[in-house]
């Protein structure tokens, strides 16, 4: 695979992967993968990744059935960075918001703002805990 | 500043900032700050970044002038990852195109298709090397 060996993986085998959803463009979130996500993901057409808190491979959704499906995969100049445009299927955020960047900041950083609407309750997401 | 206080720095006292076009939503680049170049930022309203390969302190543009004016900076759930909106002046990737993620993959990660014009000549812009 041509594309990936012109990857750099970090010390710990690690790419982030900026996720975008594709028709509005909104940025969902950021997260890692590794060689072996990344294959899956180009193989399955849904998004994998790899935890660095639970060192886990996982498949976005998996728990909440909001999965994304790949339109793209671009990679930026220094091979370091990905960018995957998806269609999501519900929430991205495990907060219940469409993107994990709902917060911005305000007056140079003393405040934040929430600036989207919660589309989801986390319990009816991932259930009670 | 409270926002700053929420962020978990990495390891080395950096963390990932993606930088997205606000009037066209198209992802720029992704680069990293330590808490100083996120101060910075917010107090110039122009990025500026650490480079991990140089060690060092910089301003997007200060050799290119394709500077980045500031009009949001959001932060994800975690807390580890920001994503800074801004207007580019001029090619933000220094190969001259406007986004860094110009190369796409394609037939499952065994080709890429380049899929954007270039605006610019590398030469043209940090001089003859």
């Amino acid at each position: 695979m041509s594309c990936l060996d012109q990857l750099k993986f970090d010390a710990n085998g690690l790419i982030p992967a900026i996720v975008q959803e594709q028709k509005t463009g909104r940025v969902l979130m950021m997260a890692w993968m590794n060689r072996a996500s990344l294959e899956k993901t180009l193989a399955t057409g849904k998004t994998h990744f790899w935890s660095r808190s639970r060192q886990k491979f996982w498949m976005k959704g998996e728990t909440s059935g909001h999965t994304q499906q790949v339109k793209d995969v671009a990679y930026d100049c220094d091979g370091d960075t990905l960018l995957i445009q998806v269609e999501q299927i519900g929430a991205a955020c495990h907060e219940g918001y469409q993107s994990c960047f709902f917060r911005s900041m305000q007056d140079g950083g003393k405040e934040f703002k929430i600036t989207e609407e919660r589309l989801e309750n986390p319990e009816q997401i991932y259930g009670k805990k």
